[in-house]
């Protein structure tokens, strides 16, 4: 890359209909002066394109985007085909291939990116030192659906939904199926939204998600499959099942359906639809992957068919008034995680920022686990990616060090060696040589995290509401800081996980503090779960989580059970406010407010609980002492 | 690489079972020593992986494989993203990665490879002189069906078929699904085959494909892309249909299939499926990209999931004693054409080669029309990729000569221009720069095709019998030569096309001599075609094709028709004879034997006419002296 420093303004303007002008002036700056006119038709794909071809060849460090509404389309974009983590792998286009690129600022300039399809708005890879702000990303159609239940009938089991105009449909063989421009779903994943608070109904759990599916009794496939690790492709894990549900329009516009087996929708409540997850993860909108100091400052996400922000392996990350906000009235904002960090490193910051309606977590950090399968050499090893949505992700790299991890024994990892190099044979198999001989207690099943690839994590001044799932997912091992936070998640607000059984997310909690944070009515979606909760997927004895520090936080709460701690060591509840709101019925009246399991060295003190628990603290016997102040 | 020489034996040995144990041997050279003992169990995939590293390191010219029988998994294999003409792209999974090799001899020794599910065998990019000799491929499980049609009913119009134990199978929500153990496919293209001639049935076309489809009426999606030439990715063109067809299971292995809308299947033939078009094309058996110099001599495929052979952008490419032929008493053998040739240059030699019961053309040899988009400048412009199955193909290379085609005025370019650069922006999307400015007349719709990228073709010695579809497409200006083969096909024996309104395939046939050919009841399948048929799908007057020479064959024909010339300058027809074969009753007996439209400089000579039409030769006025002799 030139060093060189240029200065790119793309002046944009909105005209009548979808006509769209711009003009790209390249302004004076100290190092020289390049100035052109451009004008444009609706589709700014080819022309961002070419500043990009440009700024490869002449090393502009800034594009400038004058405040307008700017469509940008795949047809003319450039053409990947992407694994990412957590998502679907996929062809997909972008304008913005920020890839092998150093000290870029994308000043949006209080513009309006409004994309069309299969597109990822900004993929990043291999890049250092790239600032995106100033910039508003939607979608011309969002990659889910929504409709607003308008009767039911529970003797003939049915509900009826009206569909707007906005949200193309066609019924085929009873199916129900969302007609986009560039895509289409089926009502799969399903959740319901109550308009009058903007968020995720009260105890939708309870009538959501919707069942799609039941059992086919046939002769079927026999499972005999070489590689047993591997699941089916998600495409085909419809296999051995067929459709539940029945649709059926009564007029243009107003459906009914039928063979729902959970309680029917009310109606008021807008039923949201994304389809089946295989599919619906096909277009983030920012992609980060091993990259270094990326500052995203004053973005507003309003939609994604996927992730707000996927980063993996990438270093120093931060994001700083950042919004994920539906927009258009649409109940939705992104359609996975507001954001999601796998295997990071340094620090990743999100600071006074503000997740609202996303159909998953606000934040989940967290390592991945790879399972061994062969042993190859005394140095090396075969290894398997656990789960098809971590299909092509990297462990490690050269000089990084490698922890074994044998479950049924320990959490933590009983060796550490160091990677010499690393052959990525396929997107599920790899192999992996050490510096050192493999240790001999290694053995085929076993799984491999990435010691070095764990991030420190601040999430501060920020609010996550009206969504669907949690708040923070937490994952790894460095220290980790949630300050002064708002929290309104239909699931737990803190989620502490092993999980080592489905998605093999890797990196167990050593260094926590929640402190001066408000749980205003969280987990109120319907499950019998803790606001904050420390669980492990491996129901033993073992410790998975060291020295958590809950202090000086508001619990307003219209159920009893709010705190989770099993398989925790070192655990201070201290200076907590915790009151009955009252603002939704209770759901599980019996419950304590505190369940402990399989913990030791904790300590409450100093907290103010104001709630109606009968029991507060329901301990195993693990530390008899224990008492709640 | 390397050009030192070695050599590598790997002896294979089946076992009881699924169990397999090999030994790879270095054995002395001339250069050195090289030998070691390697013992695995059934999965060659890792094993011939690790001897392509060291070829890559130690520049191995060999690998020579001891007859037996080797099973390939994907779970290990070199995995791809490929973009491949006339296939779906695809994510796919290899045990030889021929990738940037050069003299490389593959030879089987007799062996026979078996591969499980989305595998491409032999995977060759930028490689030159690549030989793979002696070896039969295979796969476990078809990526097709089969199913013996049992009863009919014609009041209740419905069919029964009876499925064996090795097509596993399940209904779901009506619809019939083939289960693979990686793959899966409802019932889709179909096509009747007769197990006694073990070739398509007679007249199939009037009861298949299974009428799969039918039309909604619904509000829909409305029609507004904004680049209309890109129609919908494959997956979405079930849009505004829906299944016509019910399955039933009578009982295990028996079912029943109602709503079918032409002629019922008639019992003791059997049903091949395959699914749907945009789903089944995932794993030809041999992908040659932009290579030079490939010899398969010796070589059988029983089976892929896709085409045999798919060749793009390379010279010189010899098939000898080459078999594509089902297995296992299946009817079909490869479910697309056994070959097919793109773009390609020099030579493509076919010869003492056989091709049974594919489910597509024993071969199609063509260039690609590209689409002009956008006028970019004096001497670059924006194209775009006609057919979605065209997808990442590139239409040429710095120095090549491109020619702009106006189908409105001639089939053949009125322009040449030099490439002085590509850049593929997607797989759609090139821009184009040309040592030349773009000539004036060059306009948005024009097409362009790669002069320079087209073979010259010869076929010899082949048999080509029982397969759906045609025997040879011929799309090439080059010189051709079709000589002594025996066909007995399904629709044309021979189509020269101009294939520009669907899959945008260039190539005017300018120097075409067919000789000592056996035409054998070809077009048997139900259309009223000719057995050799030149036609263009722009229907005007202007010449499409070149100085064809169609002598000293033998047609033996049930039906009247056997020969169509559209738009030909230049045809000769000397020295056939015309047999009454009487194999099956006549489908079209009012039909003239020869039917000529819009051609000029025939010559019809001493040719032995011995059929049933009354009139022999049926041509429009362009020729009023031309008679058949």
């Amino acid at each position: 890359m030139s060093n060189q420093l240029a200065g790119i303004s793309i002046v944009g303007l909105l005209l009548a209909g979808l006509l769209l002008s711009f003009t790209v002036e390249r302004t004076p700056e100290p190092t020289g002066v390049i100035s052109f006119d451009l004008s444009i038709a609706d589709d700014a794909t080819p022309h961002v394109l070419a500043e990009f071809r440009r700024n490869r060849s002449e090393g502009i460090s800034r594009m400038e985007f004058a405040k307008g509404t700017y469509h940008f389309y795949p047809e003319k974009g450039a053409e990947f085909f992407s694994y990412i983590s957590n998502h679907k792998d996929v062809q997909v286009w972008t304008a913005f291939p920020i890839i092998d690129l150093q000290n870029l600022v994308i000043d949006g300039g209080g513009a309006t990116f409004i994309f069309h399809g299969r597109m990822i708005p900004f993929l990043l890879e291999e890049s250092s030192d790239i600032t995106l702000k100033n910039v508003t990303v939607d979608w011309a159609e969002p990659f889910h659906s929504e409709a607003l239940v308008v009767a039911n009938d529970q003797n003939q089991n049915t509900f009826d939904l009206r569909i707007g105009e906005e949200y193309p449909y066609e019924i085929r063989n009873g199916e129900l199926i969302f007609l986009k421009e560039y895509y289409e779903h089926p009502l799969g994943q399903t959740i319901l939204f109550d308009p009058e608070t903007r968020g995720v109904a009260y105890n939708t759990e309870a009538y959501t998600p919707l069942t799609t599916a039941k059992r086919l009794n046939g002769r079927g496939l026999p499972d005999a499959r070489k590689y047993p690790l591997d699941a089916l492709p998600g495409e085909l894990l419809v296999r051995g099942t067929e459709r539940r549900l029945r649709a059926e329009e009564l007029s243009p516009g107003l459906i009914r359906i039928h063979g729902h087996n959970k309680l029917l929708p009310e109606p008021g409540l807008i039923l949201t639809a994304k389809g089946y997850p295989w599919d619906n993860r096909i277009a983030p909108a920012i992609r980060i992957f091993h990259c270094q100091d990326f500052l995203a400052e004053n973005v507003t996400i309003h939609h994604a068919g996927g992730m707000g922000l996927i980063a993996e392996n990438s270093t120093d990350l931060t994001l700083d008034n950042y919004e994920v906000s539906p927009s258009n009235g649409r109940m939705v904002s992104t359609s996975a995680d507001a954001t999601h960090f796998v295997g990071c490193r340094g620090t990743v910051t999100i600071k006074n920022s503000r997740f609202f309606n996303q159909l998953d977590d606000a934040t989940n950090v967290h390592g991945t686990y790879q399972v061994v399968e062969d042993i190859l050499s005394t140095h090396s090893l075969g290894m398997r990616v656990g789960h098809h949505q971590q299909q092509g992700s990297q462990l490690g790299y050269p000089g990084e060090r490698i922890g074994a991890v044998d479950l049924d024994s320990s959490f933590f990892s009983y060796a550490e060696m160091t990677i010499e190099s690393v052959e990525k044979v396929n997107s599920r198999y790899s192999i992996l040589t050490f510096r050192e001989p493999l240790p001999t207690a290694l053995a085929r099943g076993h799984l491999l995290e990435n010691l070095d690839a764990y991030p420190e994590l601040v999430v501060k001044n920020c609010t996550i509401s009206g969504n669907r799932a949690r708040g923070l997912l937490l994952s790894t091992p460095r220290k980790i800081v949630i300050d002064s936070n708002y929290f309104h998640t239909e699931m737990e607000a803190i989620l502490v996980p092993v999980e080592s059984g489905k998605w093999y997310e890797a990196g167990s909690v050593t260094d926590l503090t929640v402190t001066n944070n408000t749980f205003d009515n969280c987990n109120y979606g319907g499950r019998n779960r803790g606001v904050i909760r420390f669980i492990p997927d491996d129901e033993n004895e073992n410790i998975a989580f060291l020295n958590v520090n809950v202090s000086d936080n508001e619990f307003r709460h219209f159920d009893n059970l709010f705190l989770e701690v099993n398989n925790v060591n070192g655990f201070r509840f201290a200076g907590n406010t915790i009151i009955d709101s009252g603002s939704f019925p209770a759901l599980y009246p019996g419950e304590p407010a505190i369940r402990v399991r399989a913990s030791r060295n904790l300590e409450f003190r100093n907290n103010d609980y104001r709630g109606r628990a009968r029991v507060i603290l329901d301990a195993d016997n693990n530390d008899t002492e224990l008492t709640f102040e």
